[in-house]
Order: structure tokens, then C-alpha cells, then sequence
């Protein structure tokens, strides 16, 4: 069996043939062109999905169905995008168009969700029935799998993890809320906070890598000189893995999985990021003498979209 | 098809006979005698289940099964409770001491994840697949029922709910924790802050409710002022009605269930409560203009327990 994965993203539109376990065997991409608003992107979609089957040598009769991952909720009745900040779309009927290019079954789910179901199949979090993949990027998107599969609750909001409210009358969020995880756990939270220590010490080792341009401060930057033990930004990280544990422990005794996977670019701190998590996660857990969900690094990276998706067909 | 569910409490043990739809067709009770240790506690749940089903009529043959709620948490695997507090129980091999006496199959499950399970057989959120129940007592439980049965987690702890981090670095919780839910929204955080106003207000309407003795303030007596408008009882309301739709929004932003369901003590506020939530929740919705999960009150009461343990075995 073959399927078809699309990652739709701000830039760009990509899209894999995806065998049973997971491999992508064959991939192409186009860019998205958000500007010419949601129909012509959705129908580039479905034109993408065409493309990589036959380049693939594969042939779109010999694709099960078609996944797609996108940077927002759909309905799950009525296969309609609500809202999708990213790409500006109001209430899209994407399934609907992308039909009117192919006749294969189509199935959509968020982003992070998908790509929490691409380490599920193929990755970190292969084997286990029960695994919540977090997306620390810009923002903090959750991907949660549940049996097997994709699990977006019964309105399709159920990945919106970093909304998730841990101090009440906290900072402000971009979605009007105070508190929410993602202002703590994103890089976005990373760069404020390293712009506000650069702010305090001008002649700190931050303020210096970026020559002063604080503008310019990236949570690689925060990272990697609490790595080489510059104290602001290893104060910057403390705060960072004491509210990501905080977070990851809610989510033990809400959904107590078996893996927690660290995606998103401030996975890519790496071990120095897990150890440092699996060192301090056990003070916010209830019942620490029982077993309790590993943390992982994911594992696919940019591939986890398209496999993703392409898993979705896979029911 | 029959079951036996078995409620267990710190004062006594009660167990009934229950139909397919839910519906207690025999009861009994017995004290539960915890200073005796764990294994008469255990043998006498056995005896009871036998009891109550010779007594109903229908015998311990046509039992399909037994299922137990308690207080605490079960490994799913092996059928050991590893520790109960209120029982004072640790590591014990509850379902097979119970085996000793009765030769069916026993389930067991957390109580507030049990009477979730009552709640979406038998109850408020009959119908729905994905519901979540609320235990606003002395401690904040949760009942998770998804595709219709109870929902535990991998390891047995997804009922925990009310160690939910809302507020990091906030109030102490028994738990070890701060800030966890159950600090805000049990009735022992609203019997706490009756306690601090009347401290401050000594000629207040809730001091003079009590005659002055503090030590007797109960959250009934604070959540009865409140309606009457007495304004130091109002501020606990709102600040309780406050924390209570902040974790009801997170349980959206991971859950995104059908169905809230308030039980517990604190529930007994009834519509005044209710109402309340509902005004203040959209507040903290991502999503607000979507559907979103209904808030409910409870409907079982303390039948609950038999009902949803009973269920444990409808699988």
C-alpha cells in the first residue's frame, strides 16, 4: 500500500509517496504562493500529489489515499479549514476542492498532530500505543496518538498543547490568554528572554555575539551559550526546562503517555536539552516511583510532515 | 448481562448489582475497617460482591464480571495497587486476593476515572464518545472516558487531574507540588480562603455563619453567601469560577472532550456554579466561534461509584 503525504506550510508545499512503514520513497515540493489566496493553493495541493505519485513510477491508481498535515485545525465532519492563521484562510473547503483534481480518499489533520503520528509509525515513538510529540518552534503545537492514531479530540482542536494555561495572570499571549506554555516553551520565549538579559548586560557574551543588534538574537543563540555556560543564557535555559517540565508533567496526569518526543527548532539543543529535562521532569511528577513516560529527542525532523500525512490514509 | 460494582471508601465499602444500561438493580454496604490492614479489607469487597448478588436474586452465576472503584491508582497490568493513601495501602495485589474468593473476571480503575464512566453510561454525558468528569472535593479528581471506556493512561495516572500545574511557583500542595489545580478549585481551597476573609473580616456575614469558630467554615458556607451576594464569599466564587474555567480550557486544549461534567461536593452548588462557568469559559477558549465541549453538573451523585465500577466490566 501507498499514500500520499502533503506538508503544507507558510513557504512552501511539499509532498511525499509514503510506503506502509513509513518511508518516503520518492518527494517534490512547490511554493505555497499564499498570496493568491486558499483555491489556488489547494488545487497546487492536489496537483503536487499527482506529480510525486507518477514521477514516483508509482502511479496515482496505486495510491490508497491522500494525508495532508497543515499549520492549523479542519473540521473533521466537514473536511472545512476554519481558520488558518499561516496561510490566511477563512473557512476553506479544502477537501472539497482538492477532490475536484483527484478521487482518492483525503484526510487532514494538524501539523504537529501529523507529525506526532510520523514518529509514532517511523520514528521515536515507534512501538507505543500512546505518545504526545510537542513542536517547540515559533510557537508549541502538540501531537498526540492514541492507539495508533492521530488524536485531535472531537471539535479537532485537541493538539493546541501550547495554549495550555500554567500560570494564571501570566505573560501575554498571542492568543489573548495569560500563562499559556508556548509564552515559556517557545523559541520565541527563548529570544525575548535573551533580548531582555541582553538588554541588562550590553557587555554580556549574547549582546556580543549579535554585535548589540538584539533584533538579531536567536534561541540558537541562547542555547548554545548556556551549552558553553555563559550565566544569562544558562539562567535563560533553567526558566525554559523548569516550565517545559512543568508542562510535560501536566500533560502525565492528563494523558499519562508512554514517550513525550521534543520536536521543533529548539529540539535541536539536543542531549544538553534531554538531560537536563529527564534530570528535573521527576520533581513535577506525581507518583515519581512509578514508571512514567520517557522523553526522546523526535527523530524525523523535516520529513515527519510528509510521512505524517501520509499515515493518516493508513486506517 | 449482569455486573457487580464495587465502590470503595475510607468508611465503607458498597457494592451493587448493575444491568448493561447502567441501572442498580441491588445494593448493600459494609464498613470498610481500614485499621484492619488490606487483605480483610479486600476479602470482604469479595464477599460483598457475592452478597449483594445472591441477595438481588440473580446469583454470582450470572454475573458477567466485577469491577471496583478506588480511591487511588491500579497498575493495569498486574492488578497491584501500589499505594492508596486513604486506605493506607501499599503494593496490594487487590484482584488477585479478590480472585481467592470469586472466579470472574475483576476490573478495577481509579474512583473519580469510574464514576466518568457511570456518568457516560448512565448519566450527563450518556451518548457522548469522549467526556471528562470533574470530582470538586476534598482534592480535585478526573474521570476520562474516551470511545466510551475509561481512559487511564499507560501507566494507570491519567485520572490525576487535579495536579493539573496551573500556576507555577503557586500555592503548596499536599502533593509536594505548587500550583497545582486541585489547590484552586477543590472545596478545601474554597473552606482555606472562607478561613483567610474571615480571619480579615471577623464581623463579616461568614465569621458570624460560624459564630467565630474558623475551623468550622465549610465550602458550603461560603458558596451559600456567595448567592446571597455577601461580597467576601462573591470574590472567593469568582476567583474559584476563575481557576476552575482556566483548567477547563486546558482540558480543551488537550482533550477537547464533548462533555465536562462537574461532580463532587463542590458541584452541589448547582446552577448558581454552572452558570458562572459557562459565562466566564469562552474567555479562555482558543477557539470560541467553534464548538466546544458542553459544561455540565454531574447527574449520578454517590450511585456513581457502583455504576461506572459495574461498567469496568462491559467491555
Amino acid at each position: 500500500m501507498y499514500y500520499v503525504g502533503i506538508d503544507v506550510g507558510g513557504m512552501s508545499l511539499k509532498a511525499g509517496v509514503v510506503d506502509e512503514s513509513g518511508k518516503i520513497l520518492h518527494k517534490g515540493s512547490c511554493p505555497t504562493g499564499v498570496e493568491r489566496g486558499p483555491r489556488p493553493v489547494v488545487l497546487d495541493m492536489a496537483h503536487l500529489a499527482v506529480r510525486v505519485a507518477e514521477e514516483s513510477g508509482i502511479g496515482m491508481a496505486n495510491i490508497e489515499a491522500i494525508g495532508v498535515g497543515i499549520p492549523g485545525i479542519i473540521d473533521p465532519k466537514t473536511g472545512i479549514v476554519p481558520h488558518c492563521i499561516n496561510l490566511h484562510w477563512e473557512q476553506v473547503p479544502m477537501i472539497e476542492w482538492m477532490r475536484e483534481v483527484v478521487d482518492k480518499p483525503i484526510y487532514a489533520d494538524n501539523d504537529a498532530t501529523v507529525a506526532g503520528l510520523a514518529e509514532a509509525v517511523a520514528g521515536v515513538s515507534a512501538g507505543t500505543k500512546n505518545s504526545i510529540f510537542l513542536t517547540l518552534g515559533t510557537g508549541v503545537g502538540g501531537g498526540i496518538v492514541l492507539d495508533g492514531k492521530a488524536f485531535s479530540g472531537s471539535h479537532g482542536v485537541a493538539s493546541e498543547i501550547g495554549h495550555m494555561i500554567v500560570q494564571v495572570d501570566g505573560e501575554l499571549c498571542n492568543c489573548g490568554n495569560r500563562g499559556c506554555w508556548e509564552r515559556y516553551v517557545s523559541a520565541t520565549a527563548i529570544i525575548l528572554n535573551g533580548r531582555k538579559a541582553a538588554r541588562k548586560h550590553p557587555d554580556g557574551a549574547l549582546a556580543k555575539t549579535v554585535n548589540g543588534d538584539l533584533e538579531a538574537i536567536t534561541a540558537k543563540h541562547v542555547m548554545d551559550l548556556a551549552k558553553q555556560g555563559d550565566p544569562d543564557c544558562l539562567a535563560i535555559f533553567d526558566e525554559y526546562v523548569k516550565y517545559l517540565c512543568v508542562g510535560i508533567s501536566n500533560l502525565v496526569c492528563l494523558w499519562d503517555p508512554e514517550v513525550v518526543a521534543l520536536g521543533g527548532g529548539v529540539s535541536y539543543t539536543g542531549e544538553f536539552l534531554l538531560n537536563a529535562v529527564r534530570e528535573r521532569l521527576p520533581q513535577y511528577i506525581l507518583f515519581k516511583s512509578r514508571p512514567y513516560c520517557r522523553v526522546e529527542l523526535a527523530k524525523l525532523g523535516n520529513d515527519a510532515g510528509i510521512v505524517g500525512a501520509a499515515m493518516l490514509g493508513r486506517r
